[in-house]
């Protein structure tokens, strides 16, 4: 990660913490257990992603900072309830045990629906920083992420993934899993910082093609680094997808065919994001970082 | 329940399977296990607390459908939630199985995360209508509903309940418990009904006095029929609480204390909503139903 990632990385943790530290009637276990998970170690990808598009089209960063805030929310409760034993039942995400395992099952339950819950909060709240956002953008921007992380896109992708563990299935569906449980909330992530920055329609599916490119990289790159990764560099066992017969993109097309399709994506996704008339410059770079994972 | 209540379920049922059919792209089994849930025969109160109270200020009733039927989708997410083996383990609801006894714990954990994003979604789309939100009016529902239902309310609540079963407590703890857990979002449906029909402060503040007394007086009912209901009519065991040592009411107060106090708080609600300058005739009709489920 380069300096910028350091510093909007940073940023946004502090965005966090400013959440976090004005909601002070959140009972004190499951705000441990809520800030546990959001303060993890997380690359912070989503929230980049929303903050570079933004500038992309020329808007303010600091404007895209809740929402950026948010989709970091959104993402740990997809992780601590993806974690669960009734779901991938693992214990270890990021080298420290998962959040049922150091909380408790029905706290991890709970921490799960509380980020969900305050992500739409934040959006919906009055900007605290001054840069405000106009309600209609605010109530366009909330719209658009239910509907990228409800029962359609995340919430449906890992319905289709549970109901598919143990069972061979083909290209064609793990597109399927994929487009909803990780790509539906990168590329509502590219797009609300669009919405933001006040993106006109045709910029608007400019960053749906960056988004929907580096959302399709990020899962093959995943799924390649489970074959080839370590267990102590991944904060996970390694091959835990093959333990599982999970579908992957190596184990239906091959490790090197795996590699390519995510370089193109990562081409196709640097080609658009050249096209954009602001300074898509951490576009770029988010799109290389992504593809360089895998090495 | 008289016609006026079983005429504004059934909008409120036709609503909901509106926002179900225009969602064609969520999985079989999560649309069936959402639907199972949302169609279990929930009295529809929140909702209908919503349509009264838009009604008590001079608001438009077809306004408020979206944002009642919402309410419903969360209140199902709950009671979903709720039941799961890690929180109340429950394998009964309305004298039907549980959500997860019916599709397996992982899709009854994604029913319900996808009832309560979908809920969020449904409030922030264009109204269907005809019957037009504003943006500023929208996004403040949205916000003020996210509060109440998200840590520092309803899930808050749930939680402070789960860390004290099997612990005895006092009046003090279980009103904080109450307050959070079924309180905040009573209120919220009804001020949310207010904000629809353009309520100022004045009768904002009436409405939450309202909300919060047939919300309190609910709750006390509800536990006065696990101590003197029966099975069949309950849909669940009655005498549950007591199996599970859990503070209830008539636990703390004793029943005669505890119908009293119930009556006490649905008196202050009907004194309340007739203060009110619109047509409040259902509000009142509504705290009287609560408050003649005891007997």
């Amino acid at each position: 990660m380069n300096s910028l990632f350091k510093e909007i990385g940073s940023e946004v943790d502090a965005e966090l913490h400013r959440i976090f530290k004005a909601r002070s009637d959140i009972p004190k276990k499951l705000l441990e257990s809520m800030a546990y998970s959001t303060f993890a170690g997380g690359k912070r990808l989503r929230p980049m992603l929303v903050i570079a598009s933004a500038e992309s089209v020329g808007g303010d960063r600091k404007s895209a900072y809740p929402t950026a805030a948010a989709f970091e929310l959104i993402h740990t409760y997809t992780l601590i309830h993806d974690d669960l034993p009734a779901m991938d039942d693992d214990e270890l995400r990021r080298g420290m045990p998962t959040n049922h395992k150091k909380f408790g099952e029905a706290t991890a339950i709970l921490a799960g629906d509380g980020l969900l819950t305050l992500a739409f909060e934040v959006i919906s709240e009055p900007q605290p920083n001054g840069h405000h956002i106009k309600p209609e953008t605010q109530i366009k921007l909330l719209n658009r992420i239910a509907k990228a992380v409800g029962a359609e896109g995340t919430v449906g992708g890992q319905e289709v993934d549970m109901e598919c563990e143990d069972s061979s299935g083909d290209i064609k569906k793990l597109e399927y899993i994929h487009t909803r449980k990780t790509g539906a909330m990168i590329t509502a992530a590219v797009e609300a910082g669009g919405i933001i920055g006040g993106a006109g329609d045709e910029e608007l599916s400019l960053l749906n093609i960056y988004g929907q490119s580096v959302g399709h990289a990020f899962q093959i790159v995943d799924d390649i680094l489970d074959v080839t990764g370590n267990t102590e560099k991944l904060g996970k066992p390694a091959g835990s997808d093959e333990d599982r017969k999970k579908m992957t993109y190596p184990s239906l097309l091959g490790l090197e065919k795996s590699k390519k399709l995510a370089d193109e994506m990562v081409d196709r996704a640097v080609e658009t994001a050249l096209k954009l008339k602001g300074d898509s410059k951490i576009l770029v770079t988010i799109a290389k970082f992504i593809g360089e994972r895998k090495h």
